[in-house]
């Protein structure tokens, strides 16, 4: 769908004033939220207005999530006081406190103002869990119900509370003290006899998530079960919110993004590419840079003492670069195949038997392979002979050693309790290079007898 | 939960014959179908056959969900077929189609005999989708309504066929000819009025993704549109199954597996690490090593050009591996950024510019820092204080210079259609070794007038 094509026709839409709301709304109807909130986003400050107050409440409040707190809280600060109110209340819980979070606490204190007191004290509760904790991602617009309650009354329940809900498929049923005793999903209700008990559909054993539990860990239950939503209790097993899948893919796509970065060999940025600033990406890629560059500086002391061989052949300088960029390639392949493999539980620390010997396997065809071109690119240059078979001797060994050193670091520290992630591209590079000469010259001398 | 342990006293409940059914029972039903399969896995197939005779069907068919398509097919296959025909019907339907996939041609027959024959035909059409498309990804559990039937016939209808739905939370409103024309939430149904016609709440335009559309393509419509579950149509729209979220997730795991395995450097595997052989990890592999090997050679004719330079001062040789390695670590650092950053829409072509301008800012940061310490280094050393004027204006010429590069060739990659993760980090680190050469000796040529 061509968006800007799109944009043009709501945009005429609401300059004409006849007819507008029936051209509008025709137009409006065919678009999803997601779809509104695409377009809104490239409009001007008054068009915005204009185009969110032609929504129904629902409507307008979905399209807003899908926004950037900033462009939340200048439209809903811009409106009157009596449209605001609906709207912030409509928009889920967790929205809104991560909109709140991104404003000013005066501009958020202002906003909290629109809201009905009860609803006010929970948002205010829910700004105090620390970031990237179950906590955190958790809404309250979630539908709770008595164990005693039948059916029928449960339905009639959802029926008065459900518009503000942000996912019905659970109802979870709480005590008196508002402690989690069960959960029910509205399949179960409805496929049920509408007299009968919640108490007697409930699943009583509830997998729960304590509110300062780590967001991976929440993304790995929810992925695990497959769960729609799962219920986050506090200290006294007391449900305070749900956290629904939707954010369990948000959660996923945040960890794997940070990932990545851990595995260029960077430390994770804390905000989208574009919002950080040029001194934030320095200070992140530094640290990483400065270990690397300064744990890499060995290899000039390894080349010193290898300095005669160097001066009595030079020839021999010219591998350099092909045989250790080999070997930090074949390093590369492993780990990050394996920080995943880790990563999604697929190799485990008693693996390490089992990994090492595949992995040496594989280096084995491969080096023999890389060996057998790395000969055939020496003799054309037409250096000795000699040279030929150093470089295609040292090409097959430094390929098996970068593929032992790779096998076992990720499977050690992960057995550590350290991020395999670390275990980056650059440092195994960094780590085989050395070594790496050392093989080739050692395997020159013997060769050459110098 | 310790796994063993429970395992431990669901084996003796399934020996001790007296009053098994109940201790049993009191047992599983703490369990969540998720665990009862982990639990499953490790047992003997004589074990594996009671456990699952002793669960309620629903709850039977959940747990075998969990298992490997081999697991599913030998606990089905020495059921009774009075047994297994319901278990196989309950389960959904693109798990059985996974595990038909997996099994021989003639066990699959014998499988798809125990199927009524509607449902098998539907079976048999499902297996013709080819891999990672949304037509292989699609379940036909879904349940679908007619525009004409009020809110509460649709719930009783409901209550008949909904047992053996995935996920009831929205119903697909379909013509005479079983094309798609509409959706309606349950919770709209719900909070409507029980008479109300599905047609007056049902949304028309209904995003639904053709049965071909590749899986990368559905995950990306069904997260940014936070649907539960998406409709998948033929080419006559007519509605043949839909999609839900748990496979949402799954895709999404597999394809940032592949991801990270590129990025690494290598082709991505087609199964989990410990099911690849030695065989296919090196096919996978070898590609890259040995474009990468062949590409890198040309390194080598870059340092006999600088022969002479050589052989007058060796001690330039020493640091070949530090700036080089440098440059590549600055290349891996940004490239793994970008990429992500370009596989969830954060950077766009259009934003080259502006990626370029903060990456060679960034660099000129990180260029200095290292420059700095390089220096230091150099002298260090005990090597001519020239000698570390180049060391140091090298570091700072090759981590701008690598900068611009890999800010450079993700986007343009990604412009022109190509999957910008084959810019790997062992790619970007090949690309400017060579380059890298050139401005370190070109430098050292300078100053030391040689």
């Amino acid at each position: 769908m061509s968006y800007a094509l799109v944009q043009e026709e709501i945009k005429s839409a609401l300059q004409v004033k006849t007819n507008m709301t029936k051209k509008l709304s025709e137009l409006l109807q065919q678009l999803q939220p997601y779809d509104i909130s695409e377009i809104l986003r490239e409009m001007e400050h008054r068009e915005r207005l204009e185009l969110i107050g032609s929504l129904s409440i629902p409507e307008a409040a979905e399209t807003l999530e899908y926004l950037e707190p900033e462009i939340q809280y200048q439209i809903l600060h811009h409106m009157h006081d009596s449209e605001a109110s609906p709207l912030l209340k409509q928009m889920s819980s967790d929205t809104v406190v991560d909109m709140l979070l991104a404003i000013h606490p005066l501009q958020a204190e202002q906003m909290l103002r629109l809201l009905p007191e009860d609803y006010r004290k929970q948002i205010n509760n829910m700004m105090t869990y620390p970031e990237e904790t179950a906590g955190s991602l958790m809404t309250v617009d979630y539908i709770s119900a008595r164990a005693h309650w039948s059916g029928e009354r449960t339905i009639q329940h959802i029926r008065k509370v459900g518009l503000e809900a942000e996912i019905i498929s659970y109802i979870y049923v709480t005590s008196v003290r508002g402690e989690l005793v069960g959960v029910v999903s509205l399949k179960e209700i409805i496929l049920a006899d509408p007299k009968t008990h919640l108490s007697e559909i409930a699943t009583t054993d509830v997998i729960a998530v304590p509110a300062d539990l780590e967001q991976e860990e929440v993304a790995n239950i929810m992925s695990r079960y497959s769960f729609v939503s799962v219920p986050v209790v506090d200290h006294q097993h007391r449900l305070i919110g749900i956290i629904t899948y939707d954010d369990l893919v948000d959660v996923i796509q945040e960890e794997t993004t940070e990932d990545f970065q851990k595995l260029g060999g960077s430390q994770p940025l804390s905000e989208p590419y574009f919002k950080t600033s040029v001194w934030s990406l320095f200070k992140k890629r530094i640290v990483w840079l400065l270990i690397l560059f300064i744990g890499g500086a060995y290899t000039a002391n390894v080349l010193e003492g290898f300095q005669d061989a160097t001066e009595k052949v030079v020839a021999l300088s010219f591998f350099i670069p092909l045989l250790i960029g080999t070997g930090g390639n074949t390093g590369s392949q492993i780990v990050t195949t394996l920080v995943r493999a880790l990563g999604v539980g697929e190799v485990k620390f008693q693996d390490m038997f089992r990994v090492m010997g595949k992995e040496v396997l594989t280096g084995c065809l491969l080096g023999v392979s890389l060996g057998a071109i790395g000969y055939i690119r020496a003799v054309m240059m037409g250096v000795e002979v000699e040279i030929g078979y150093i470089v295609s001797l040292s090409a097959l060994f430094i390929v098996l050693w970068a593929s032992l050193v790779s096998a076992i670091l990720p499977l050690l520290l992960h057995r550590l309790n350290i991020d395999p992630a670390v275990v980056s591209g650059p440092l195994i590079t960094t780590l085989v290079d050395g070594t790496g000469l050392i093989i080739y010259f050692s395997i020159a001398q013997m060769i050459l007898h110098i």
